[in-house]
C-alpha cells in the first residue's frame, strides 16, 4: 500500500532564522504588522511503499535522519496520513 | 491573542518538481526504494496578533498571496493552531 507521508523540517528553535527575518520585514513593509515572527523550513510530502502505517512511519524517520534534514541546525515532525 | 499560523506552500500538482526528484534520486542511492514519489515545498510558521481565529487565518491568507507562495507556481494551505 502507498501512504502518503508528510515530513515537516523546521529550523531548531534556539537558532536564528535569516530567511524567516528577511519575510518578517517583507511582511512589515507590505504593511502586515500584525506578524510577529516568521519561521521557515521545509515541507516534504514523501510517497511510501509500505505494508502499514508504522512501516512508512519508520522509513520516513530513516529518511529524515539520513538525507532530508540536518539535525545539528533542524528537526523534523512526521505525519503519516 | 497571538494565534500560531502554519502556511504550507506547494508546487502545483502539474508541474515538475526537480528538487523532489533530486531528493528522490538520492533516496535511491541510499537503499531507500520504497519511497516512490518525493514533492519538496516550504512550511512557514507565523506568529499573528489578532482576535480571532478567523482574523488570523485571513492575515496568513492575504500574506500567502501577497508574498509567501507565488501563485503561478504554488498552492496553499493554512492551518490555525
Amino acid at each position: 500500500m502507498t501512504y502518503n507521508v508528510d515530513v515537516k523540517v523546521m529550523p531548531l528553535k534556539d537558532l536564528l532564522d535569516p530567511q524567516g527575518k528577511a519575510v518578517l520585514g517583507g511582511l512589515a513593509n507590505l504593511g502586515m504588522t500584525a506578524v510577529s515572527d516568521v519561521r521557515i523550513g521545509k515541507h516534504i510530502n514523501l510517497q511510501v511503499e509500505a505494508s502499514s502505517a508504522e512501516e512508512a512511519r519508520a522509513i520516513a524517520e530513516e529518511a529524515g535522519k539520513k538525507l532530508l534534514a540536518n539535525q545539528v541546525m533542524e528537526y523534523f515532525e512526521i505525519t503519516v496520513g
